[in-house]
C-alpha cells in the first residue's frame, strides 16, 4: 500500500497533534495569539472559498504578501486541495511582477492590504486575474481591475470548513517560487508534495533545525522567498509555536518582538544580524532566549558568529542552499567533539550536507574534483528535494547536469569530513594578473577588523591587473579607522596581491529582494561614477607577499 | 529528476561524513573500537565477496546473529548492493527456523561461531542453502551441510572494496523479518529501501529519537528483531558511535559497557531495564550518561519509569509499535510545557503518533471510533512505513483494511491531544460478568506496590463471572509482601471488579524470543496445572466500589 508523501500529512499533523498551539502576529504595536486549532479551521474555510471561486485542482494561487497569518493559512490550504501555492517576491520590479503573475497564471491572487497598490499599475496588462482578495482593509474597487475583490474575512467566514482533501500523487506540485533573476527573466522553482515533505522532516532533525514541538520560530526570512526557508511547513509537522512579524521586520521591531515572545529559533541572512548588533550597541537587548540562530542567503563571516555569540552567548549556525533545494542543503554544525575556537572554525565554513543531499566540486567539464579542503571547483548538488526543472518551461531548460546534479554557480572546496566552504558566485571571483582572487574571504577579513560594521568587495577594472578588487565598508561612526589603516591590518592575513587598493567609504550596502548585498547595484553605482573611490598606495599588489 | 531514496544513501552518508565515529565491540570481557570508515571498507569487501559467491540483486542472505561488527557490515553491504537482508530469530524454535530459512529462499547465511551448532540440526532439511559464512572461531566442515563454509574474516580480506553500488527503485525489498509467530507460521515483513531511509530520517527528528552525530548509541534490542528499531541505519544515518554488545545483553556485562563506554541512548524492553535496576540495587551502577532511553516491545509500567529517573536522573521515552512498523510508531514525549508529575503522568502513555504516522481507534465493523481519551477500541495504523503486505505471500494474506489501515491486534484509547494508550492485546483483555478489565492496567498498578519487581496478568476462567485476571508477581526476596497485603493496596486504585482474587508468586517470568513475557507459556502454566494459585477472599469482585 503506497502512502504518498504530501503537505496534507504536515497540515493534518499538526491540526490533530498540535491544536494548542500558538501563531503569534505582530501588527506593528503589539502581538496577539491565536491557536493551530482556529488557524487548521481559518485554512479549512479558506479552501472551500478558493473552491467557490473557481480554483480547480493543479491551478495556481498567488499571494503577494509578508510574513502574516493568512499568507500561512494560504501555504496550509492550497495545496493540501491538490492546488499550487505561488509566493510573489513584494520586492519585484513592475515588469517582472507582471512577467511571472502572466507566467504563473494566477487567475486569484490573495494580496495585503498595505500591498494593494503595489500591484496596482501592474493589473491592466493582466487580463487573467480574475479575483483579488484582499488581508486587512480592503477597498471595494482596484482603479484599472475589473474582476473581484474580495475581503479576506468575509470571505473565509462565508464558508464552511472542508471537510477532507483530495488524494494526491507526491510528485504532484505543492507551490512555485520564481528566482529573484539576477540574470534574465524569473523562472519558477517547483516544489513537489515530496519534496516539501522531505525537507519538512529533514528539518527537524537533531542535526539540522532540530525543530520541535518546544520550538517558538520567529519568522524572519520572508514567506515569499523559498517558503521562508519551509519553516512554516516543518514548524507546522513539528507544531512549534510561530512568531509573524507581519511587514515590521525592522530591527528596532525584532527586538521588541524578541523581547515580548522569547522566541528559540529564527533563521535570518547575515544584514538582519548586523543590524539587531547595531541596535544593540546602541542600546542592549536580550536575545538569549534563541537556542540557535540560522543564517545564511549570503556568506555569514567568522566575526559576525562570534559577535552574537559575545553579544547574547547564541550559536549561529550557518547555512548554504538556493531556491532549487526549498533551501537547505548543507549547515555548519561543528563535528563531535568540536567546542570552543575549534567550534568557531567548522561554524564559519558553510557546511556539512543535510541528511539526503550530497554536494560535490567539478571542474568545467563537470568531471569530480578532490575533496582536499584546498581544491576549489564548481559546486554541484544532487538530493531527494533538489528541483531539476523550472515552472511551465520545456525539459532542455534544466540546471541539471547530464548526470542529475544541479550546477549552482557557486565555487567552493569540500574537506575531507564533507565541509563544504563555498567561496564565491562564480562571477564574483575577480581575476587579478592570473590569479583568483575570492571576494567573499576577502569581505570576511575585511569585516573582522576593528571599527568595520560591514564589507563588500567586487571587482572593478584595472590597466595592470586586468581586475581588482575593490572594498566597500561600512565604518563605526566612533572610530572611523582609514582605509589605510584597514589595508596594513590586512598583511599578514591575506597574500598582498588579494589585498585591494580601491577602497571606498560607504553609509550602507545596497540589499536584494531576499535582503542579500546586491552586488549588481554595486558594480552599476561603480560603473555610473557614484562612488567615491580611495586609491591607497602604501604598496603593490605585485610586492612580494 | 527523481532521487529514489535508498539505504545506499545511509551507507554512502555514513561513510563520506563520518569516517572518524567509531562501532565498538564488547567481546564479553572488554570493548575494542573501529571506525566508520574501516566498516565501511570491510562492508564494501563483503558486497564484492558475496558477489563473488553468486548472490544476484533480488536475492535474500539470512544473517543468524547477535549485535556484532559484521553484523553491522550486511546491515550495510547486503541491501545497498540491491539484495534483502533476511534477520533470522536465534530464538526460534528448530522448526520454525527451518520454515522460514526455506521460505525465504536464504541461499547464503551469515552465522555468528556461536551459533553455528544451534543451527546445525536444520541443514539437512534445507538443500537450498549453499555456503554458510562463520563469523568468529570457524570450522572446516559443519556435520550435516554439504555446502561451503567460509571464515568471515578470510572471505572479505580476499575481496578489494566494491566501488559503485547498482541503481535501485525506492520499492526494492532492502531487508525481511519473519514476525515471531505467536499464532500460526512466521510472516515475513518486508521493509523497502524508501521505508528504511523514512523511518532512519524520522527517528533523527528531536521529538523523536533525535539520533544525532554527538549520540553514542548502546545497541541492546536485538539486530535480528525489526532491525533492532532501525537503529544501525539511523545511527549511521546520523553518524552516531554505536556500541554492540555482541550476545552479551546480560545485567552484569550491559552495566560493564555502559561503565566503560558511557552511551547517551538505547533502546530496551521493559524487562532489560527491570534488570538493571535490581543489579542496582545490589550494587549501584551509573546510568547518568544516558540523555534517553527509550523503552517499548511491552508495556511499560508508570513504576518503571519513575525508577529509572530516581535511580539515575534518566527520562524513559516510552514507544509502541509492530514489527510491520519497523517499529517506531508512537513515542511518549510529554506535550510542550509538561514537567514534573504532568511529564510522567505522559510519559506513562504509549505515545503520540512520530511525524508520519497516523493511528485511529475502529469498532468491529472498522467504523472509527471518537477519540475522546476514555472510547476504547481497536488500534490501526497508516503510514509511510507501514508494511502493507508479507514476503512471498499473496496479496489476500493482507494485515490492511480495505482503506489501508494495519490492524494491529492492540486494542486502546487515544485522547484529544493524540496521545495513544495502548490497553492491551485483543486477546489479552478479560472479561469478567460482562466488563472488560486491561490486563495491562492491572500489571502496571501491581508492579507499582511496594515489594513487587514484576507483574503479569492473564485471564482464567471463574465459574461465576465466566473469566477473572490471574495475577502472577516476583518480590523482592526482603520484603515478600503477601497477596492479600498487595490486594488490599490496590483497592481504590481500581474498581473491585477488577482486583485479582487469584494471585501466583512466581521467581521469574518466562520470555519471548524477543524479550516480552510470554503469556502464551504463562497460560499453558495454568492450563498444566503447573502455577501454585491462591485464592484471596476478603471481598468479592461483586462487591459494590
Amino acid at each position: 500500500m503506497s502512502h504518498p508523501l504530501s503537505t496534507q500529512m504536515i497540515f493534518e499533523r499538526g491540526e490533530r497533534l498540535f491544536g494548542d498551539s500558538r501563531i503569534i502576529t505582530f501588527d506593528g504595536t503589539k502581538t496577539a495569539a491565536t491557536t493551530y486549532r482556529q488557524v487548521a479551521d481559518r485554512a479549512r474555510r479558506l479552501a472551500n472559498a478558493l473552491s467557490a471561486l473557481g480554483l480547480r485542482p493543479g491551478e495556481v494561487l498567488g499571494t503577494y504578501s509578508w510574513n502574516t497569518q493568512a499568507h500561512l493559512e494560504a501555504y496550509l490550504a492550497v495545496p493540501a486541495m491538490g492546488c499550487v501555492l505561488h509566493t510573489l517576491n513584494v520586492r519585484l520590479s513592475a515588469s517582472h511582477l507582471e512577467f511571472v503573475i502572466g507566467h504563473a497564471d494566477d487567475r486569484i491572487l490573495l494580496v495585503d492590504a498595505s500591498l494593494v497598490e503595489a500591484l496596482q499599475s501592474v493589473l491592466p496588462a493582466l487580463p487573467g486575474v480574475e479575483h483579488i482578495i484582499v488581508n486587512g482593509a480592503s477597498p471595494d474597487t482596484i482603479s484599472g481591475f475589473s474582476g473581484s475583490v474580495h475581503n479576506y474575512e468575509a470571505l473565509i467566514a462565508g464558508h464552511k470548513p472542508v471537510g477532507t482533501f483530495p488524494q494526491l500523487r507526491e510528485t504532484d506540485a505543492a507551490a512555485v517560487c520564481y528566482t529573484s533573476g539576477t540574470t534574465g527573466l524569473p523562472k519558477g522553482v517547483v516544489y513537489s508534495h515530496r519534496s516539501v515533505y522531505l525537507h519538512s522532516l529533514a528539518s527537524m532533525a537533531a542535526d539540522c533545525f532540530a525543530i520541535s514541538n518546544r520550538d517558538r520560530i520567529l519568522m524572519v526570512p520572508p514567506m515569499f522567498h523559498a517558503n521562508a526557508w519551509g519553516m512554516p511547513f516543518s514548524g507546522w509537522l513539528a507544531g512549534s509555536d510561530m512568531i509573524l512579524p507581519g511587514r515590521f521586520l525592522q530591527p528596532d521591531n525584532l527586538a521588541g518582538i524578541i523581547a515580548a515572545e522569547r522566541p528559540t529559533l529564527m533563521a535570518a541572512v547575515p544584514t538582519i544580524l548586523n543590524d539587531l548588533l547595531q541596535v544593540h550597541a546602541r542600546s542592549p537587548i536580550d536575545l538569549s532566549s534563541f537556542r540557535t540562530i540560522v543564517s545564511g542567503g549570503s556568506a555569514v563571516s567568522p566575526t559576525l558568529i562570534e559577535r552574537v555569540k559575545i553579544a547574547w552567548g547564541v550559536d549561529v549556525v550557518q547555512g548554504w542552499g538556493m531556491t532549487e533545494t526549498s533551501p537547505m542543503c548543507v549547515l555548519s554544525f561543528p563535528p563531535r567533539g568540536a567546542q570552543g575556537e575549534d567550534s568557531l572554525q567548522w561554524r564559519a565554513k558553510s557546511g556539512r550536507p543535510v541528511p539526503g543531499m550530497h554536494v560535490r566540486i567539478v571542474d568545467d567539464a563537470d568531471r569530480p574534483l578532490p575533496e582536499d579542503g584546498e581544491t576549489t571547483g564548481h559546486l554541484q548538488l544532487k538530493g531527494p528535494w533538489v528541483s531539476g526543472g523550472y515552472f511551465r518551461e520545456t525539459p532542455d531548460v534544466s540546471p541539471l547536469t547530464a548526470d542529475g546534479w544541479l550546477r549552482t554557480g557557486d565555487v567552493g572546496r569540500i574537506d575531507r569530513l564533507g565541509f563544504v566552504q563555498v567561496t564565491d558566485r562564480a562571477k564574483d571571483l575577480i581575476k587579478s594578473g592570473g590569479e583568483w582572487i575570492s571576494s567573499v574571504e576577502l569581505e570576511n577579513g575585511i569585516a573582522a577588523l576593528n571599527g568595520v560594521i560591514e564589507a563588500a568587495v567586487i571587482p572593478i577594472p584595472d590597466p595592470r591587473w586586468e581586475e581588482r578588487p575593490l572594498a566597500m565598508v561600512v565604518l563605526d561612526h566612533t572610530t572611523r579607522p582609514e582605509p589605510a589603516v584597514l589595508r596594513a591590518q590586512l598583511l599578514g592575513k591575506f597574500a598582498r596581491y588579494m589585498i585591494p587598493e580601491y577602497w571606498a567609504v560607504v553609509e550602507n550596502l545596497p540589499r536584494t529582494s531576499v535582503g542579500k548585498i546586491d552586488k549588481k547595484q554595486l558594480r552599476q553605482k561603480f560603473d555610473g561614477g557614484d562612488l567615491n573611490v580611495l586609491i591607497e598606495s602604501g604598496f603593490s599588489p605585485g610586492d612580494r607577499t
